[in-house]
């Protein structure tokens, strides 16, 4: 029976005394067998399994044996002896393949304080700053660092990639042109993976890629004759093969575009820009590309922290997240997400993009090695890089046959072979030097050096192309970057960059920073459809080996066969747990995952011949980006009611399908719904849009309440996404990396997005366009979803499950007896799934809003839950099933005490007043003079309850002012001298 | 010139422009180049190598050239690259070898948590209570697991490891022996390595070890003949052959011994104890052991933590550090070091132990694996390991013609072989099976089992011995632990060790823990005499890979290469920057160094027949344990006064000298001396020692002021120890490892211990015996050192000597301006080596001590500075080189704040009493009632200097109360009701 299968004791394998003890299942869960036992008498019952039965619909709940192998998981030692095997099948070789990913040393100070610890890499995304200024100011860095490097003025907080920040500048471009000029135009040198993206991105939109030749001269008669068509241009800078076009030029296409009112995008390298003059110099609109080579592994591809800068006038028009600074209640300084964040949110389908997350995690590491290294030295590494380049290419020149196509460069250099072809050289390379170098055509390479190039490595490739021996102690004339493409300004001379270049310094900056945030080391973050679950040390630690991190995305495919192992695997472990047929991992975030969906939906229906189904229902209770999504891949939303009891309106459906039955292309669902319902119909609204010639898009944001116990694929549905960050353990980050995977049937595995550099296996004609500029998105995070699953394995999984949501139902029948539930009631429905949702309607009218028990959860020491979605006025709660049974006590008690202080503000008790200034930083309790009259004494501030004077957590600031920040953007650090003003 | 060898610059490696530029010099350090020259032309000077001059007398500055390689140190690469290389040369086999270490899985969230946590592995020994609750809560729950497992009520915070406990068990029933009896008996089953140490101890005690074997029925008539000279008996319980001696016979043991007055102390396994009828239900006064099996890698044999357990009324008598729990000034529960803790420093010579390190980053992680596991996973860890070992066993009764020697076992068989050798058996263990076990004798071998066995080990343990396949499947009969010998109490109730078992519940705990305790991560920790430098990442980085720490002591040499290598090369190191000729790695603290140092040179004494020579001359100024490691060596101690002035008074030194020298042995100095001073008379000193007969003893805990610019071996020295944890970089773990290594000359290297079990090369007749249980004693922390050395090279040393220097004088030039600086005077001595004192004593008569500074500080987030050491009512400074600018000015600007209190106080200015209250927990200023009468406010307390309100660390209690504690000693996990009552 179930029971039998699935309990603690089994999973720690202890009824076999042979076994290992090291088993991961019972760590991973918070409750343990009397806890899971406590909750379920609470709740009515004995039995884990009759439980379940009465929370998952009878045609809902499947329970298909998993394949998933090893089927009791492996153990926590196991696991690190696969891993470690599977890493020795990746070889680590010098790779000098450039094309947006390059070398780098991550200082070891940055590795273990930020990429190792959890106190960064399990935080959320920022939108609770007063809990999280750490992550904000090192975020606010990285847009310093981006603004300066760049000369534009408003830089966000990171993109997912290069490929989309271009998709991004696309976007932006063909919105910014009042009357949606068609044309775009991308120079014929930029990295192929981009133009790869920019196209996914243009289909949908209706955008045709023009591909010139910006650095001839006749470009301009060519762009004379388009030009009333044109939204934009985009250049890379330096080019893709090396060149750094002339500034000249430039400035003309600039001056071309702005007359025609289109922008100027550059691509650039921010390391590059250290020397070289900024595209802000030469009349560019956006810059963007990659902050990868700051300190973050290559990991096969991603993920890596993409960036993008515009002029000012573009300010509310940039796409992504800002940070922004702000003041507290207080008027102290406080920085917060600022303006058009998650726009999706409100624009729905006619937001611009539906971007929402962010790469935070890679972001903070790129912005703190700026931090670490600084201006001089961040200089010396680009022009020791530079020199090595220019070295090389003198000895090209004067020793070889060869042809050195680029004739000003920074780190890239193209070879046109003469009596090699480049599949010879690329393999003496391998061979003989432990090197790869690019494959460009034929008969020629390309090869970019970077930080880590060593003298030895110069003797090589002189070698190689040369066929001589230099001594390098002979090399007296060290080139210098030349004065004329050589920028004048100075950078980075905000005090940031300028301080913390010891170790020590680092360290404690780095400890400061993260000690001004909560994470889960502190304590439960319940945000609903966000799946806050361990990420387990075991999962993370292959993030920390070479043979992962080291590895070029477009590395010989011999080199990487542990890599593609894993990712088969896991493909096939989603494709189960899913009940689908096919995988793609391409994807860097949900948002982009449902872009994808979309697009492979739109490509099956064309492929019939059903150009015309251009609908997609989505309910109205559906995440934002899901009607975003829609838009951006050319679908019209038409949305789907709700009854008041949460559920679909089926006859609202009904009566959609019928009216749009000949246009209908998809419907968008979420399951269990995001009121967090598993909604009975579901099988039956699937039936209703395929016989209506439309297809089921699952969207898998709680999938957590599915493994193993049913799946989109089990209920009939076509494609879903999965958030790996939610359900599969990959830590938020802070705010990013997500991985946003999609999961199809059999008939949609043609489609799914392929690669131009690296193609991926099963691949062919009917495939998309890669919709990441990596061919397997953020792959050196994928261990941590791989190992999750393999950890817990076919039986620990629905175990999980049923921990998850047995944690949400306990949590919400503690909880019902203080707070109303929405969509929950005795009559009706009266089982939640993983996450529930506390209404707090009633109290709006009295002085009490759902914000100020947001923000007094603060003073409890708890992030809040998902504030105001899916329902304005209402807090969102998912616990996940890693939460024991005490803090799952520690947050319902806390609650409970602050329902005594909304009744003492409704009853107009001053005590109440306590939720209204809310949070209390330990500055406001101790400075602030007007304690006197408060209404509350300081006890209550701080330590409302016990166990608050044992462990209490500080906000750094008072409550954040919105108004004041939404009124006065600032998004960089501020001089030495705004500080000292701003601070009083 | 001085100046161009050591810039900055030339550190950083920029002036050649190939080279690479991840330099660990310029990391390392603090200040930047224009931070040292502000720094010397505040002291008046434009040039390092001429302050330098100024500082170091003429004839003490040597400056002779490094010769270690690199010279200008490897790039943080390099190193890593280098390391990867040495540990690639060790070979990790499963070693099922035991004799004290084990293989064991260190819990991933603990080993990311604690052992790679800066936080954890970088805070000092927890003297400042109120700013260290975290560690002072796990060393806590350290004790309570000893006392609970041994049955004891007293247990120490742990010791150095098994070895050296014996010795202290030893020691103590020697001590407690009222008219000192010379005979301790010892079982002959005990731990090789265990006898050797104890050896080593019992020399100089003129105690004479008895071995008996103390199962055997005729025993009690040997006993009979001994027993009025008989201090004390050691049995091992389960021995070290693997046998579990009769509870009876122990009993009988027990009660013979007692009947003498004397003590029984039983060495232990805490693993075996969570099964094992406990020893004190049989008679116990003393039980010590190894905690490494709970979680502590085994390290090449270190460093692990011991343990010391003792019965009731020995609770004042008890070696080591214990943490007791008292109150704080309100009344709140805190903890805090108790007792007899450095009793050296108050009884010097009469002191019984010179033990004043602990083991607190290994306890801590023995701690927190059993807060993890928890009592029922701890004894299915214990069954597992009994459940293997017997069916081991039966294989072998049952199908081989060998013997079993054991009949009762916990994890450990000797096997008496036919058929084969020992070493064939061996060999063939390490080819066929990649396993090491453990050779007894030509034809006995034995092995142990551990945690980490598999069913697969079992298979190859049964082919090894049995030469037949079994299948693990069939075995049905899994053995349960004898009824007879378990112990049936329950064990590890409290709380703490059922509450934390999930992953996530874990992560918060050590995260709360660590966030209540200043570590470097924080702010500087300028403890004079604890040089607490950088610990950087590169250093910590092989701590982490299982080529180093799946090492035992006891491997085959041929698969421990990489750390001969290391070994080798790192003692070569020691002795080129010493200036000796030979280097012992083994003592594995400060003072084991010392009183190896002293063992040595009373060797060589007697060596030459002089053993008359028995007077050591140690300086009133001397840190206390000098002269209790004297007298544990058998020393007569003989101060030498110190002049008012600070320097050694040559007057009484030439006086001692001249009384003692026929029995002139040796003497005991520091240098620069502990007042910090380099005494420009320290060549005249030791050439009268010498020209006396005696020999010269320089402790190295001030060589950060010499590495590199002079040196014990050109100053004519003959021995020093160096602190490894202090100048080379090792982490002070919150209370240890330490690592005392020695350098000799050339005539004592012969002297340097060996080891029984694992000689070591140029190990002779001659050398002393062990004086740590494992033959290089804290083996898996070298690498630390060893890095720091190769990353700073031969002229990297040298300018950090330099750094540390200025630092101390630029901190010291400003502090003058407002404090009296001990010894200092514009017309004598003007600067200090690279630590001074501030002079408090003035203010004492007018209401201020120096403790009320010390603790004031700590509202100012700094931990204080060494407090009334070497001079009572002082502040002793120590920056060190990797303090940066800002950090100095940060600390000696909260001095001169702190300077105003003072004054103030003196004035009786209500204000000044925020010294006589602090630190000031947030508790105290948020709950307490009488800030209306308080004379200061909220403001003074928290915030009296504006960068704190960026950036405040909290005390998590207020000033200890140190009364309370001394008067009631509880030293173990209060009980709930306990807590409950107390909390008041």
């Amino acid at each position: 029976s179930y029971k039998q299968t699935y309990t603690l004791s089994s999973l720690a394998g202890v009824s076999a005394k042979l076994k290992p003890l090291d088993t991961f299942a019972d760590r991973h869960l918070g409750p343990n067998a009397s806890d899971v036992q406590h909750m379920l008498s609470t709740l009515g019952f004995q039995d884990l399994q009759e439980f379940i039965k009465q929370v998952i619909p009878e045609q809902v709940l499947v329970q298909r044996k998993l394949k998933i192998q090893p089927e009791t998981g492996y153990t926590e030692t196991q696991m690190i002896d696969h891993l470690k095997e599977l890493a020795s099948k990746n070889k680590v070789l010098k790779s000098f393949i450039g094309r947006g990913y390059y070398g780098t040393i991550t200082p070891p100070v940055i590795k273990r304080n930020i990429l190792e610890s959890p106190e960064w890499y399990t935080s959320y995304t920022p939108y609770q700053p007063e809990i999280s200024q750490g992550r904000l100011e090192s975020l606010l860095n990285f847009q310093t660092i981006v603004s300066d490097l760049t000369g534009l003025p408003i830089a966000n907080a990171s993109l997912l990639d290069e490929g989309t920040a271009a998709a991004e500048a696309l976007s932006l471009s063909f919105n910014n042109s009042k009357k949606k000029r068609t044309k775009f135009v991308v120079d014929f040198d930029i990295h192929p993976q981009t133009l790869s993206v920019l196209k996914s991105r243009a289909i949908p939109l209706k955008v045709e890629i023009v591909q010139l030749d910006l650095k001839s001269e006749t470009v301009f008669e060519q762009l004379e004759t388009i030009k009333s068509d044109v939204s934009g241009i985009l250049v890379q800078y330096p080019s893709s093969s090396g060149s750094i076009i002339n500034q000249a030029q430039l400035q003309k296409v600039a001056d071309f575009i702005h007359a025609q009112k289109g922008l100027l995008s550059v691509a650039s390298d921010l390391l590059a820009l250290t020397l070289l003059t900024p595209p802000s110099q030469f009349g560019a609109d956006i810059v963007l590309g990659s902050t990868q080579r700051f300190g973050v592994p290559l990991g096969f591809g991603g993920p890596h922290a993409g960036f993008f800068a515009v002029i000012e006038k573009l300010n509310r028009k940039i796409p992504g997240r800002i940070v922004g600074v702000s003041k507290d209640r207080l008027g102290n300084r406080a920085l917060r997400l600022a303006l058009q964040t998650r726009e999706q949110h409100i624009k729905r389908d006619k937001a611009t993009s539906n971007i929402c997350t962010a790469q935070a995690l890679l972001a903070n590491i790129a912005a703190n090695y700026v931090v670490y290294h600084g201006p001089d030295r961040l200089k010396k590494i680009a022009e020791r890089i530079y020199g090595y380049t220019s070295i090389l290419a003198q000895q090209i020149k004067d020793n070889s046959a060869h042809e050195l196509e680029t004739t000003q460069w920074f780190d890239t250099l193209t070879v046109k072979l003469n009596g090699a072809t480049a599949d010879e050289l690329l393999q003496r390379a391998v061979e003989q030097y432990q090197t790869n170098l690019y494959k460009v055509d034929s008969h020629t390479v390309s090869l970019s050096l970077d930080e880590t190039v060593t003298e030895q490595d110069l003797v090589n490739l002189t070698e190689l192309f040369t066929a001589k021996a230099i001594s390098v102690s002979e090399i007296q004339n060290f080139p210098e970057f030349p004065a004329e493409i050589r920028r004048s300004d100075s950078i980075l001379s905000n005090p940031v960059f300028n301080t913390h270049h010891s170790e020590t310094a680092m360290l404690r900056y780095l400890h400061y920073l993260q000690s001004k945030d909560i994470s889960l080391a502190n304590s439960m973050i319940p945000l609903g459809s966000c799946t806050m679950k361990l990420n387990g040390t075991v999962e993370m630690l292959p993030l920390s080996w070479p043979e992962f991190g080291s590895i070029h995305p477009f590395a010989p495919k011999d080199q990487t066969l542990g890599y593609l192992e894993l990712i088969k695997n896991l493909e096939t472990d989603l494709a189960d747990i899913t009940g689908f047929a096919g995988t793609s991992l391409q994807p860097n975030s949900g948002a982009q995952g449902e872009f994808t969906g979309l697009r492979v939906i739109k490509s099956y229906l064309e492929s019939k011949g059903e150009t015309q189904r251009n609908i997609c229902l989505i309910p109205v209770s559906a995440h934002g980006t899901n009607p975003a999504s829609a838009a951006m891949s050319n679908f019209k939303v038409i949305p789907v009611k709700c009854l008041t009891n949460g559920s679909l309106d089926l006859d609202d459906l009904h009566a959609k399908v019928e009216q749009y039955k000949d246009q209908l292309a998809a419907i968008m669902i979420t399951y269990p719904s995001t009121y967090g319902l598993f909604e009975p119909t579901i099988r039956e609204v699937i039936d209703l849009i395929h016989s209506n010639g439309g297809q089921v898009y699952l969207d898998g944001a709680n999938m957590n309440a599915q493994v193993g116990l049913t799946s989109p694929g089990d209920l009939g549905a076509d494609v879903c996404h999965l958030n790996l960050h939610k359900t599969f353990a990959i830590p938020h980050g802070g705010g990013g990396p997500g991985v946003g995977p999609i999961c199809v049937a059999e008939h949609l595995v043609p489609f799914l997005p392929s690669h131009e550099v690296r193609p991926i296996a099963k691949h062919n004609e009917l495939s998309i366009d890669s919709v990441s500029s990596a061919p397997y998105g953020s792959a050196s995070i994928l261990p941590i979803s791989y190992s999750y699953i393999k950890l817990l394995g076919a039986t620990g999984l629905p175990f999980s499950t049923s921990i998850a949501i047995l944690n949400s139902n306990y949590m919400m029948a503690r909880l019902k007896e203080h707070f109303e539930i929405a969509f929950i009631n005795d009559d009706g429905v009266k089982f939640s799934g993983h996450e529930f949702i506390i209404d707090l309607r009633k109290y709006q009218g009295k002085g009490v809003e759902a914000i100020d028990v947001a923000k007094r959860l603060q003073d409890y020491g708890f992030h809040a839950p998902t504030l105001a979605f899916p329902v304005a006025g209402t807090l969102m709660i998912e616990p996940t099933e890693s939460e024991n049974l005490q803090e799952l006590d520690r947050f319902v008690d806390s609650m409970i005490s602050i329902k005594k202080e909304i009744e003492w503000q409704i009853a107009g008790d001053s005590r109440g007043l306590v939720l209204k200034n809310a949070p209390h930083s330990a500055e406001d309790i101790i400075l602030s003079k007007d304690w006197e009259t408060r209404g509350y004494d300081r006890e209550l501030a701080a330590y409302p309850l016990e166990f608050l004077r044992k462990n209490k957590f500080w906000p750094t600031v008072a409550r954040l002012n919105d108004t004041y920040g939404d009124l006065n953007l600032i998004c960089t650090c501020p001089s030495v001298e705004e500080v000292a003003a701003g601070s009083d």
